[in-house]
């Protein structure tokens, strides 16, 4: 005959409000919110719960506080995703072959998409990378530079998806990745004889793209993590 | 000569400091927080400062608050990433195709490691659904439970790759799938004699997963995939 109450605090009823709002889309990028005195006022509860709400929205990564302006709507995938992902990953005794296999299907995917989706633009961006490794793959302090213009390289390529979630994802995985396998990409780079090799893929993964063939492009991609796994595993042996 | 120094709220370097232990694996799932007074003394600062980094932690679904017993850290993937995943997916405009080729690759992916992963007892659970799936599809009022045991397929699914974060982006996923694309799952089972035609889908994925087929499972996940993707499409128009 009766229900339980839900017992749900007042800074959580507020985040509730804010987060229905951006739902909506009454709320959006870059938009201003109410003062907290504001806020205080229209809810009718105390500025100690209204601050609480802000702070969680603010670590969560879509609300900015700028001193003395106010607090504004904004992304920042980093603090919304990677932050919580890093933590529960780590409590569920995570594997880091399990990043690996994630940013395998988002690297796979994302090059499957742009073959159809990369603009010209695009493409020149993707091309200028792979111009640039070839220059510096003849430089004798390289690897550090080429640790740089490999992440270009495949964070380019995830944006060139337009999928947002993929592209936010792949970030994600890839600084998770960064976190727990320590030095990988540099240890990868600095293999004798590796650099060359991973020119040619990286040109194979690019030359397919521009050429909007989505089947060789997933084969180049496959034909790339195959080999960095590979190189990953030697490293852990 | 000089460089800017950091300007770091408080609690926010209490999060950091509970973050680090997270991830240096000193704090452990189900472990006890010292009490919020204790943390106030060995950080030195104020009680309001600590109360907002563990606000921030709950609702990042790391922390629980049991009244009257303390703070536990937890895990909980549908705070941490849905509920900011969905703000950012939002404000940037996401589309539902980009949420369906996630949830595409994640399935196949999850198909391909069942079919290597799969203990005998999973394969059970997984035919034991499927076998529920068979008998309902004779019920007249399905629908519901059709819904109900089709989402239990492709959970049960997800768990058998025994990958957490696949697992995890997997569910996350499916609830931003449930949230932006409203009804999809019981439109498609209402399509008349669309019934039939998944549950020998389901039975196919199953089978070759029992069989420890990576390939089959693969293209068996592939072929239900674009089916449901054709339907979505169908009923969007």
């Amino acid at each position: 005959m009766f229900n339980s109450i839900p017992n749900r605090k007042v800074y959580e009823q507020v985040i509730e409000q804010i987060q229905q709002n951006i739902l909506s889309g009454d709320l959006k990028k870059g938009d201003k919110l109410p003062s907290e005195r504001e806020l205080c006022e229209l809810m009718n509860i105390s500025r100690a719960s209204v601050r609480e709400a802000i702070r969680v929205l603010e670590a969560m990564g879509v609300i900015e506080s700028i001193h003395g302006e106010g607090n504004f709507i904004c992304t920042n995938p980093e603090k919304s995703l990677l932050q919580p992902l890093s933590m529960i990953f780590k409590l569920n005794n995570g594997k880091s072959q399990d990043i690996f296999e994630l940013r395998k299907i988002l690297e796979i995917e994302s090059s499957k998409l742009a073959a159809n989706r990369a603009t010209n633009i695009d493409c020149r961006e993707l091309l200028n990378i792979v111009n640039q490794m070839e220059e510096e793959t003849l430089n004798e302090n390289r690897n550090e530079i080429l640790v740089k213009l490999d992440k270009e390289f495949h964070n380019k390529l995830a944006s060139m998806s337009k999928n947002y979630l993929i592209e936010c994802l792949f970030t994600t995985s890839s600084m998770l990745f960064e976190k727990f396998i320590e030095d990988a990409r540099c240890e990868i780079i600095k293999k004798d004889s590796a650099d060359k090799f991973l020119l040619c893929q990286h040109k194979e993964i690019c030359d397919a793209i521009i050429n909007k063939n989505e089947e060789l492009s997933i084969k180049a991609m496959k034909d790339h993590m195959d080999y960095v796994e590979k190189i990953i595993i030697d490293i852990n042996d």
